[in-house]
């Protein structure tokens, strides 16, 4: 108990600092230095450590203009308290990217920059922001070859349209967000109502909050049962919603009905888009 | 009904819309211009909007090195869906701010440059950098003084450290992150183990994921239950933790063994800090 405690304490703070020194080194590059030093370590025993709660990961987590900042920092926090993995966060260039609610990240690697072999490429979703990027013809190249040789491909919410474009749906169990789910089909996808859904190395989750479930569950299987618990409880993640209208099935009628017609004109233009990834 | 319709979807689009004013011109200030433009507004009709759910909240959101991301962007994107409301991302200077994951945000005002009236005053935790904010009296100073005149003061998990410390937390019921929650009363409060704390203006959520039911209630009371509903469901938020994990009382006992001793340094530097703070 005593030595599996220890390795715990060791595997979060190491972790916390790998993620830390490379978005370090990145801002540093860039001249954008972030303000903040790192954390001093937590005492650990590096000899008491269960061997596979050590791992080595490169991760890239995907950002573009007007992203959903929730549908990415949900999971990044989970996948960050993987001891020994590395969390990139990845653009086009290394300038700031704006999300829809109007927060700014500074990306730690660029596109080109990025390791070619991945352990994790995760992609988030968002709306118009979404439907850009899925018309981004340099962006869709990319994450067809890093996912081809990616270990595992995640998204969440209507980060799988992206995937969808990108031709990595056909055949595949997926989900997305409720509103976008009717376009699955349209990327050759088989289309699953669960919150997270795997199939091989893909895993999509449904919409924004949907993230915290599925970087729980990749924590899960990229490590143990023990080790996930562990970061479920630091994140004390016993989520308590104030209110039941997380789903169109529990909403009330009249606000599923005020929603949906949101999304119209977005699941037109993707309609669209998908029509010519498909036909290509 | 479609005229509720109608003045959700205007409500939604200039939430957003509004946010990204905010932000895009606190970046083009200081030259670090983000990439996306704002998206297309979606189509609505001004007349229909029911007066209840147009607000024009000043929202300050405190970013310091070192915060837990998460604690901050949970409840971010509920305010951010608040329509009419201006939602800022403060911190001392415009430079980049590191988070403890090792996320980078380029904060949109200073504390100078600040509202000096908010309606909501929010402050995320973390752990060593959380000890660092408490410790740093300017900030603390701007915090009490901020919250003073503010119609509503937030924090998510150890974020109510750093309202304990600026003298916010006497005689309050309030809650925090489990591991802290032994020195909630070194601050003068009334421990409450509930997940979100409401007394009078001040409210208080649980641990890092606790922020997105705590952003959901504060949405609830601001506008009503339909609008509230409305984010919900935009949010997905109908959580599946893949475990049952998220508190002391539902972890394996050794996985709360585990997770507790970590913060054992932490608590010390804390329990130290309040003294220093209750003492003056």
């Amino acid at each position: 108990m005593t030595q599996q405690r220890r390795a715990f304490l060791g595997n979060i703070a190491a972790a916390g600092l790998a993620a830390q020194a490379v978005t370090a080194q990145a801002a540093e590059a860039t001249g954008a230095a972030p303000k903040g030093a790192p954390a001093a370590p937590v005492m650990h025993d590096m000899s008491s450590l269960p061997p596979q709660w050590m791992g080595k990961e490169q991760i890239a987590m995907l950002v573009y203009p007007e992203f959903t900042a929730l549908d990415l920092v949900g999971p990044q926090y989970m996948l960050a308290n993987l001891w020994g993995a590395k969390v990139h966060l990845v653009a086009a260039t290394r300038d700031p990217v704006r999300s829809d609610t109007g927060l700014t990240f500074v990306p730690s690697l660029t596109l080109d920059e990025t390791p070619a072999d991945l352990d994790i490429l995760f992609v988030p979703g968002g709306s118009q922001g979404t439907l850009k990027a899925m018309q981004d013809a340099r962006l869709i190249g990319w994450i067809a070859d890093r996912a081809h040789r990616a270990k595992l491909v995640a998204s969440v919410c209507t980060g799988s349209m992206i995937l969808g474009q990108a031709g990595l749906l056909r055949g595949k169990r997926a989900t997305t967000h409720w509103a976008t789910h009717s376009l699955l089909k349209d990327f050759g996808a088989i289309p699953v109502d669960e919150r997270v859904v795997w199939d091989g190395k893909l895993v999509t989750g449904a919409g924004v909050s949907a993230g915290l479930d599925l970087g729980l569950s990749i924590v899960g299987r990229l490590r143990d049962p023990t080790y996930a618990q562990g970061v479920q409880l630091l994140a004390e993640y016993a989520p308590q919603p104030p209110f039941d209208a997380g789903t169109p099935k529990t909403a009330p009628p009249e606000v599923h009905q005020m929603m949906g017609t949101m999304f119209d004109g977005l699941l037109a233009g993707m309609r669209e888009t998908a029509r010519s990834a498909m036909g290509a």
